[in-house]
C-alpha cells in the first residue's frame, strides 16, 4: 500500500449507481443524479427505480445486481430503514464505495437510528467495501466528474477540503471559486461510520494534486490517531482547520447533527498548537486563510506596506494589522519626500499606511506612489486598499472607473516580487456591487488575493505569515 | 443655556457661502457646492471666487463681504496658507460657523500647520464664530439640506454620528442607509480646533431628534471633560464607540491623521467599561451594533431561538451565539414533537438551532416551524437564517425563489411581539448577489435588523441586550 493510502480508487470508479433517483430537480435524488450528468462523468450512470424505466434519459435498474456491468460506486439517497438491503446487495455485486446522502441514523440520538449505522458498517467491513457518510453529500471531484449539485465549479486546483457538514462543503467550495481558488477533491463525510477524519488527512497529506488541506470537523472519532495524523500532515503541507462546535453549545448541536462527541475545547486548541494546524472560525475565515497559499509567496517578514484612500480608513488598517500581529514600519524620510514628490495635493498622509489622494486624481500618480512603498527595502508585503464609493456616486458606479484602478493594482502586484494583496472596502450600496464583482472578475483571472475588508485581509496574511514562520523554526530547530 | 447646548443652531444656518468653489465635480471644490444644491438647502448659496462670475447657475462674490445678506455658514475648501485672511474677512462679516475641508494645519505634523490652526480659531475664539475642522467634510444634515457629497441619502433617522474621519462618515452614512437606518446628523469633524467631540457628544445627548449616538474618535482634547459628558450620554441614549487607534501602530496613523494625541488602550476601555458606551471595532461593525436599537424592541433575555437551513449552518451558529455570550436553549419534547409533525422528512435536526428543509420544500411548513419556536415560551429573540445557495444555482438564482422566502420572514417578525433578525449568508457568487440585494430592500422597507453572517447578528444581539441589562442594573441600584 502507497503512503498515499488505500483510498485513491474511491475518486476514480468506473460507474456510478444511484439509489433513490428521481426525475424531479427539486429532490435530492434529482439533484444528485443531475449532477452527475451535468459534471462530466465519464462512465456509465446507472439510476436504480422500482417504476421507472428511464431517468433523465438513463435507463433504469430495478436492483444494482441486475445492472450489466461493474458498479464501482453507489450514491444512496434512500430511506434509512432500506439501506441494510442496500448494503447487502451492494456486497454481492461488488461495489467498492458508497456515499450515504441518506440520513436518519446515529445523528437521530435514536436507537434505530444507531443500529442501521452500526449494521451498514458491519456489512461494509465484512465486504471489504467502503462507506462515505451516512448523512452527507459524499464527493466532489472535478478532474473525475464527481459531484453532488449541477452547479459546483468544473476547475480543479490545489485545495483538499474534508467537512462534516455537507452545506459547509458547497459554501466553502463556491466562496474559493468566487476568489479564484479551486479543488482537487472534497469530501462531505458527515457521520463517519467508515472513512472518516483521519483517513481522509492522510489521503490529501500523500495526495500529490493537493498542496493545502482544508478540514470542517465536528467530531473525532480517535482522538489518538488524529492527532498523529495531523502533526504528520502539517509537516507536509498547510492545514486550516475548522472545529465544528467549540463551545458547548455548538457541540451540543454537533451531536445532532452528526452524532459527534464533544471534545474539550483545551484539548482541541492544545492539538491545534502542537501541530501548527492553522485555526479558524466560520468558512469565509477559512477561505480567506487559503488565499495567501493559493496566490502569494512567503513573504520575508511582517512588515506591511499600506497604501490607499483614506485617513480614517488608513488608521483602521493599521489597527487591523497591530490587532492580528503584523508591523506598519515607519517611513524613512527619503520614501516619504519621493511621496510628496508624486502627490502634491493637500491632504494625503505620507507615512505608513500612506493615505493618497492618486486614487481620485490620476493613475499614473497612484501607480508611482504604490510602487515607492512596494520597492523600499522596508516593506515584505504590500496591501492596496480603496472604497471607490469615497468618491460619491458618480465615480462609485463607474465600471470604467474602478476597473482601470484594479488593473492598475493587478500590474502593480505582476510586476514585483513581494506579494501585493488588494482590499476593495465598500459599505454594500447596491450601486457598487457590480464595480466589487467585477473586481472580484479581474482578481480571480489574474490570481490576486482579493479581500472584503481589510481586518479579513490582515488575519489571513498573519497566519500564512505564522505558517512559514513556524515551519523555519521547525527546520531549524 | 438650554442643556441641548449653544450649537444647534450650526444644523439651520440661513445662507451658505463657498471658499474654493469650483465647477469641477471631480474636485473636492465642485463636489461640496453641488451637494448643497442637490441636497436641497433651502437658504442661498454663495459661491466664492475670484474670476468667475457664475458656478453652477449660482452668482460668485469675489469676498465673503461682498455677498449682500447674511452668511451664517462657510465651507473653506482653499489651501491653509489663506484661510486667516478668510476668517478675519468671516467674522467681519458676522458669519456665525465655519466648516474647513481645507487640510493642511496641525495634522502636517509641522510647526507653519500648527500655527495656521492656532490662528483660525483664535479668530474664531475672539470673534465667536465656531470652526468645524479643520481637515473634515463637516456636517450633514438631511433635514436642512446640509451635506458634503450629493448622493447621500436626503431622508432622516434617528441616528446621530460624531466622526472624526470624512470617509468612515461617508462609509458609516451609507452602510446604514443601504440596511434602513437613516442619520438626524452627522459631523465629520476632524483636527476639532474648536468644536470637539465632547461639543458634540453633549449635543447628541439632548437633541430630541437623535435617539442613538455613534462615534468615531481618534483622539480626546479634554480626557476629564469627555468622560463625564461620555457618562452623561449613556445614561440618556446609547452609544456605540469606534476608538481610532487602538493600537499603538493605529495611534501613530492617528497622529498623521488628525494630529490626535494617543491615549493608552487600558485607559480607554476603562472608560468604556466605567460609561457603559457600546465599544466596536470596524464601521461595519458599528452598523450591526445600530441596528437592533433602531429596529428591535428590546428582548426580556439571551435566550435565543434559531432556524434555518444547514447542520454545519446550524452548528455554527450555535458556536457563534455562545462566542458572543448568547444562550440557545434545548427545546422540551412537546416543541420537538410540534416540529416533527411539521417536518416529516428525513435530514431535519429537532432542537435549537432548528435545521429545518422546509426552507428547501415549502413555505407553509416553514412558517409553522419558525412560529413554533418563536411562540416558545423558552426563547426571547428569533434568528431565520438561510443561504439560499445551499439548494444549488437554479434555486439560488431565482429570484421569485428568494423573494418568497424572504417575504415570509418579514411577515414573521411582523406577527410576533418578540424580536426577529434574519441572516443571508453568501458565498458571494454572482449570480445570487442580486438575491442579496433583493433581500437587503425588502428588509430594509420594513424594518427587519438583516445580517450578512451568523456571527454579525450574534455580536450585535449581545450588545444590544447588554446594554438593556447594564441600564436595569443602573435603575436597580
Amino acid at each position: 500500500m502507497s503512503k498515499k493510502g488505500s483510498i485513491d480508487y474511491i475518486f476514480h470508479p468506473r460507474s456510478v449507481a444511484m439509489a433513490g433517483a428521481s426525475s424531479n430537480l427539486l429532490s435530492m435524488g434529482g439533484m444528485l443524479l443531475r449532477a452527475f450528468i451535468d459534471c462530466g462523468f465519464k462512465g456509465n450512470i446507472y439510476p436504480l427505480h422500482l417504476k421507472d424505466e428511464e431517468l433523465m434519459g438513463l435507463k433504469c435498474y430495478k436492483n444494482v445486481k441486475d445492472i450489466p456491468g461493474p458498479v464501482d460506486y453507489m450514491v444512496v439517497s434512500i430511506p434509512a430503514r432500506f439501506t441494510p438491503q442496500l448494503m447487502e446487495d451492494c456486497a454481492a455485486k461488488g461495489v467498492k464505495v458508497a456515499t450515504f446522502f441518506a440520513a436518519g441514523f446515529s445523528e437521530t440520538g435514536e436507537e434505530e437510528g444507531k443500529r442501521l449505522e452500526a449494521e451498514i458498517a458491519r456489512i461494509a467491513r465484512r465486504s471489504g467495501m467502503r462507506i462515505i457518510g451516512p448523512n452527507c453529500m459524499g464527493i466532489y471531484c472535478p478532474a473525475t466528474g464527481l459531484s453532488f449539485i449541477s452547479d459546483l465549479p468544473q476547475q480543479s486546483g490545489p485545495l483538499g477540503f474534508l467537512s462534516q457538514s455537507g452545506g459547509n462543503t458547497m459554501y466553502g467550495i463556491r466562496a474559493a471559486a468566487a476568489r479564484g481558488a479551486y479543488f482537487s477533491k472534497a469530501v462531505s463525510y458527515g457521520n463517519a461510520c467508515d472513512i472518516n477524519e483521519s483517513n481522509l488527512l492522510e489521503y490529501f497529506t500523500y495526495d500529490t494534486e493537493t498542496k493545502i488541506i482544508a478540514a470542517y470537523i465536528e467530531g473525532v472519532k480517535d482522538g489518538e490517531r488524529f492527532f498523529k495524523t495531523l502533526k504528520e500532515a502539517t509537516r507536509v503541507k498547510p492545514v486550516i482547520i475548522l472545529k465544528g462546535g467549540h463551545t458547548e453549545t455548538g457541540a451540543a448541536t454537533a451531536a445532532s447533527h452528526t452524532g459527534s462527541l464533544a471534545s474539550s475545547r483545551e484539548v482541541w486548541e492544545a492539538v491545534i498548537t502542537q501541530t501548527g494546524a492553522i485555526q479558524v472560525y466560520s468558512i469565509d475565515e477559512m477561505v480567506d486563510a487559503i488565499l495567501p497559499f493559493v496566490y502569494m509567496s512567503p513573504p520575508k517578514g511582517r512588515n506591511v506596506g499600506i497604501v490607499g484612500l483614506g485617513g480614517g480608513a488608513s488608521v483602521l488598517a493599521a489597527d487591523d494589522c497591530a490587532s492580528a500581529g503584523l508591523s506598519v514600519p515607519r517611513l524613512p524620510e527619503e520614501i516619504k519626500l519621493k511621496l510628496k514628490k508624486i502627490n502634491t495635493e493637500a491632504g494625503n498622509i505620507f507615512n505608513n499606511p500612506v493615505d493618497t489622494q492618486s486614487l481620485i486624481i490620476g493613475v499614473e500618480q497612484f501607480s508611482q506612489t504604490a510602487k515607492t512603498v512596494l520597492n523600499w527595502e522596508g516593506v515584505d508585503i504590500l496591501i492596496l486598499h480603496v472604497d471607490f464609493e469615497l468618491m460619491g456616486a458618480p465615480l462609485a458606479i463607474s465600471g470604467e472607473f474602478g476597473r482601470e484602478y484594479i488593473k492598475l493594482m493587478i500590474d502593480i502586484s505582476k510586476g514585483s516580487s513581494k506579494p501585493v494583496a488588494i482590499v476593495l472596502h465598500s459599505a454594500g450600496l447596491a450601486e457598487t456591487s457590480q464595480v466589487i464583482l467585477e473586481g472580484q472578475k479581474l482578481c480571480r483571472e489574474a490570481k490576486i488575493a482579493l479581500f472584503p475588508s481589510f481586518r479579513r485581509a490582515a488575519n489571513a496574511i498573519s497566519k500564512f505569515i505564522d505558517y512559514h514562520s513556524k515551519r523555519e523554526k521547525l527546520r531549524d530547530a
